[in-house]
């Protein structure tokens, strides 16, 4: 099978699955517990949490061990809204759901991007009122793979701040990032890109499911989505999961080895892959060409069916995807694609393959030999 | 080494790890994806969904997979409040802290208890007012182990309704039961108890940590707690952790499996570890000496320090809990005891042996003898 679908789901890494083995059976004991036995579980735990604060440039306190990306990114969201309700918050036109959705509860205001999908810096500023507590801004985008340059909405934030202070206003301003695509690709240092929160996904770096964190800066004040009995600082309740703690942990760390080599390895099956289409499909390509997830082709082959497309790749055993997989489960377009300015027919006739830190050339070739067979039959 | 605090957490059974295993690295992709290999998953995760309604006579459409039994509470709870914010609820003075603090953020009361933890009734009927949404009262006591006859509450709501349908009143009313404890000891059987809905936790029934369910009725209205991309009807977002699922829809078939053989087996060892501790030690049994979980042995021994034992008791390697695992990391005295009408010293001097499916009275008389050494030295 030829899978070009890694921005849905990754296979979990063998490594990751070892690690997480020993937590199931035999250190399986409930981490807040008082024994030895249960402490060392507790160990465990809180090794996890300092490998990811460690790796992403946070103190250990900052970071919430969550069931998911979107489990993190609702935190985010709703626990800052929940904390300021006469507040506002401005988030990116291009966001998953699970921001957007989260946001639409609340007073919010979306800011517009270009038409590659590039956060349009002077109208989110414009945005920003003096009630506004948060900024939502994706660091890679799910479906198109537009990368924003997250310091310069920081930088924005920074100014904002500046003013209120001099105002006298103390309302604070967080800047939340959803980077669920990006560890792989990208750099994910809150020290270096200077964010208040950010969301991570175990499942989308061979980890597994419903893994993942909220990093938040020590100050940000946050209220609870999921309460109960105290666990993770109060922030996520619940029995710790252990066992995909340390998944996630491992998924990281296997995330940042030779990263720079699988950049350079992939983008360049990336690229070769967006010529051969442009060149032989009069493929359009979504997105900005440069500033780009490394996995990441979204195209358009104008006037062909891409479910029809997707299904006669599925009988030659090749795995790709109309948009995000959620939205797979719904007939609504792409709010992405709308947002960059495309029309339906741009949406029905769009494919994204995502590929994976193992796709090989031969993948990509054996892949444009069926969409030859496909589109040209 | 003895594990006697199997209400905090329980080793996942080989059998369900092995269930689990495929879901991580060969069936890993996305259910909500269209091409076969998602289609399989996606199947995989509709037959644990089947398996599990069957198993508490439920329609699959009623199970929404969550990441655990405190998630599934603040569904539950929040999920009808958001739904009617002007309403009221009721729950008992003895839940744990996923339903008593989730109910916390809206009108709530609670139903007293009597000095074994048995939910009075008449109070409860009259906490009921023409704007009670909701009422939860957990099936069994994570703490002192107390039963209550749940289909008594389920009756007090239908009279309810039944006035309401008369007096014109279109106000719903819904039955929560907590059971995570319940599934190895008791029968969960939603058609039979009558309940509107149900949390279950995998992590107390041999399953994986942060895995459950809630069950909640067909015409059940819910307001989702995390937003996203739509997956579980929309009640929980986020891609599925389909191993999870299937591992939880393994741990709750093995829990029925020889059920009456356990529950006679570990009931015989509870009321002999009783009566020891009883004889040997004047301890005092908290909760109901009948309407008790099979496993649950919840005791004070006048004049000690639990602490001071417990620590005594890991030397020997034996593992018991001063209460929940939760209210471990914080000092408070258990709001369970003091529901209960006991003092601090009692909550001071108490100790929860959870015991397991796998105990045995040998377990029991090893743990008597520590407790010797201990309490006489």
């Amino acid at each position: 099978m030829i899978y070009l679908d890694n921005a849905a789901a990754t296979p979990v890494s063998k490594k990751v699955i070892e690690a997480m083995m020993p937590y199931y059976s035999e250190l399986f004991h409930n981490p807040s517990a008082h024994y030895s036995a249960a402490r060392n579980v507790k160990v465990a735990l809180e090794d996890a949490r300092e490998d990811i604060a460690r790796q992403i440039g946070a103190r250990p306190s900052e970071i919430i061990f969550t069931a998911g990306g979107t489990e993190s990114a609702n935190l985010a969201i709703k626990g800052i809204m929940d904390t300021y309700p006469e507040a506002n918050c401005v988030v990116s036109a291009i966001e998953h759901d699970a921001v957007a959705k989260s946001a639409q509860h609340y007073e919010c205001k979306i800011a517009p991007v270009d038409n590659v999908g590039c956060v349009d810096k002077n109208s989110l500023r414009e945005l920003i009122d003096d009630n506004t507590v948060l900024v939502s801004v994706m660091l890679a985008n799910n479906e198109i793979g537009t990368v924003q340059h997250i310091k310069d909405i920081v930088a924005i934030a920074d100014e904002v701040r500046t003013n209120r202070r001099k105002n006298k206003n103390d309302t604070p301003l967080y800047v939340h990032t959803d980077a669920c695509q990006a560890p792989l690709y990208l750099d994910c240092h809150v020290a270096r890109s200077g964010v208040d929160m950010m969301t991570l996904n175990g499942g989308k770096i061979h980890g597994p499911k419903q893994s993942g964190i909220l990093y938040k800066k020590s100050h940000v004040e946050l209220k609870a989505i999921i309460n109960g009995g105290g666990q993770e600082y109060g922030y996520r309740n619940g029995t710790e999961n252990v066992a995909q703690a340390v998944g996630f942990a491992k998924a990281l760390a296997l995330s940042a080895e030779n990263k720079p080599d699988r950049v350079k390895r992939v983008s360049q099956l990336r690229d070769y892959f967006i010529e051969q289409l442009e060149s032989r499909f009069d493929a359009v390509l979504s997105g900005h060409r440069q500033k780009r997830l490394a996995n990441n082709v979204h195209v358009s082959f104008p006037g062909a069916d891409n479910e029809r497309v997707l299904f006669s790749l599925d009988d030659s055993d090749i795995a790709a995807a109309a948009g995000s997989a959620c939205q797979a489960s719904n007939d609504e377009a792409s709010h992405v694609l709308m947002a960059i300015g495309k029309s339906n027919d741009y949406a029905n006739s769009s494919i994204r393959f995502s590929l994976g830190k193992d796709t090989t050339i031969q993948d990509i070739d054996d892949t444009l030999q069926a969409l030859e067979a496909s589109l040209k039959a």
